[in-house]
């Protein structure tokens, strides 16, 4: 990246069921805390971008740009992104641009979803406007579906079992005890993840993350120093159907970003310490390893079984940090700058996609005194 | 403007009731027009913005990035942006600073909407989502009443008359006759709209936008060259919930992007020929011509009413056109350059807004031999 982008200020609401909150709340409260965090004051925010995927359908809410705006006291310019589940990193991308085109100074980034105020029914079929309405969504299938049928294909092409695939949530519950914002602060043993209701064969219940109330915002800035720039911004895409791909087991979006963001930032993979990567459904979490070429497609798994030097979702993931949906790439921005920070490293990774794979947007970071 | 931004492909499909076309038929056929109407091969295109406001809760669609994107042999880099009514200009928006920033050479905008799938109250309470959620909506009001109390204020404050009214849907009208993508292309005299059925008193059927179908895209090249440049291109916002404004009868996001549009071109409103303005209500157009300074407070319609040096929606706006929400930024960016191509004219102004003219965005386009 040509231009130094230095993240200056984060906040984020707890992610988990807020009953008590609104859409609007749970940004104001990010809002808030991003800026307090910060050297800027309000007025100083030139640009707002807001990340939000089910807001109109769920709460009556577009047009949120401009409602996030309007509790800045000057109104600065604004817009909203979306690119379903990646709509959080996909706004941290649109928002280096802004900085990089020398339209912007400090930008305030915030993505937010309020899900429980609806069914899980109706959540479902939300959802289900990530995937191909005229390709996938008149199967009837759901997310948990689609994911199910790509976790089926892994186990038989590479003969994944149930145990191994217990292992991935087991170890982001693990590393969620340590993180106060995270919506399962607790461990949960494989056995239990194994045992769990089936949602969509081969996934259980604790193999799906949550549905999930939050925000999470921070300021990019071209002007403040921080410890932390952004070192690479890099989205791909690939065919929204899961019936137009070659190949259910590799998300070639991811692939892609990967090689660009790893070009853009000057780094090999050895480099990385921290990655924070989109579990949405374990299996993603296996395949997304493989893909950005930690391991070799079949083996993903056998990362959370021995020690490297990568630390995986030590936030605890979408699985046990909970996934409002656009929140979410936003909030992995924010922990693998936490983690680098406390582990005083020089490299993380976010990795952040949307449907089964279709938008995949990868940011690298890098700690000045790491 | 420091870099030179010009528009190498413009395309779109009529606005109107499509009853054989999904949301993704109408965005196919505008990028297949507009990429042939370009220098450009699809391969060129290296990203790709969509706008979209109620693909989500009318078509079940969200994702509508790697959706477009899809439809391109290699997949490039897309996302999705919304802004209310001014999504698509929001688009344009997003497709310049990107070029700015070095991250793309030739943008692929496309804005659509997919509206007469759905019933009117699903489209009215659609639409409610660009007002506030909270403050506004909750009061059973819809836009077309928003605007009927903004027309009420303005009648009381400055004596404008239904017969004075009726001029502005009156000419848009008249202009969309030689409009052959115009929803609308018949003369309709002013008398027939005063008489037309009351929908939010005073405004009536004919002041306001219809309900329509459509797309509309262009590719943004900072490679390629033609006659016509984006000079400006500005956003700004007001809160988005009426209740909080200390004027009903003045918009005061136009009037901050249009000093900033300005500036930015460098001209002055003297120097502009033709203007597109978001017309979704015949009294937003007064108000607009106003808040733009081509006429005093209260003074609009005077400018519906005698000759000038500026033409006024001569595409025939949203209301002789159709208004699919996200599309209109777009199509007036493309009937403002066909205009200026035209008339040899050199300058030229799209002005488009999203809810109660909570976000306003402005373009000024340059032709280059006008």
């Amino acid at each position: 990246m040509e231009q130094t982008i230095s993240l200056v200020g984060c906040g984020q609401t707890p992610f988990g069921e807020h009953w008590d909150k609104s859409l609007r709340d749970l940004i104001d409260e990010a809002i808030t805390a991003a800026i307090d965090a910060s050297p800027c004051t309000a007025l100083d925010i030139d640009m707002v971008i807001v990340a939000n995927m089910i807001g109109e359908r769920v709460s009556g809410q577009a047009h949120l740009g401009a409602m996030a705006a309007s509790m800045l006291p000057h109104h600065p310019p604004a817009l909203r992104v979306e690119a379903a589940c990646a709509s959080g990193s996909i706004a941290i991308h649109t928002a280096c641009s802004l900085l990089e085109s020398g339209r912007a100074q400090n930008v305030l980034v915030v993505g937010a979803e309020k899900m429980t105020d609806a069914s899980n029914e109706e959540i479902a079929a939300a959802l289900m406007g990530a995937a191909d309405s005229e390709l996938d969504a008149p199967s009837g299938i759901t997310f948990p579906g689609l994911f199910g049928l790509v976790a089926q294909r892994y186990m038989h092409e590479y003969g994944l079992t149930r145990e191994d695939l217990s292992c991935v949530s087991e170890a982001h519950h693990r590393n969620a005890v340590q993180n106060p914002f995270a919506q399962f602060r607790k461990e949960v043993p494989a056995q239990q993840i194994s045992a769990s209701p089936l949602i969509a064969d081969p996934l259980r219940l604790l193999d799906c993350s949550p549905i999930s109330d939050g925000a999470a915002a921070c300021i990019l800035s071209n002007t403040h120093a921080s410890s932390i720039r952004i070192a690479a911004s890099q989205v791909s895409t690939d065919t929204v159907s899961l019936a137009q791909r070659p190949s259910l087991t590799s998300f070639n979006a991811t692939r892609e970003a990967i090689a660009k963001a790893l070009k853009e930032a000057g780094v090999t993979r050895s480099d990385l310490s921290a990655v924070e990567l989109h579990d949405c459904f374990s299996i993603a979490a296996i395949i997304s390893l493989e893909d950005m070429g930690f391991a070799q497609p079949g083996t993903g798994v056998q990362l959370y079984k021995r020690e490297t030097g990568l630390r995986i979702n030590g936030s605890g993931g979408l699985k046990a940090c909970g996934h409002p949906v656009a929140a979410t790439g936003i909030k992995q921005i924010i922990d693998v700058s936490k983690q680098l920070s406390a582990s005083k490293a020089r490299w993380g990774l976010a990795h952040n996609f949307g449907g089964t794979g279709a938008t995949c947007c990868i940011h690298v970071l890098e700690h000045a005194n790491g």
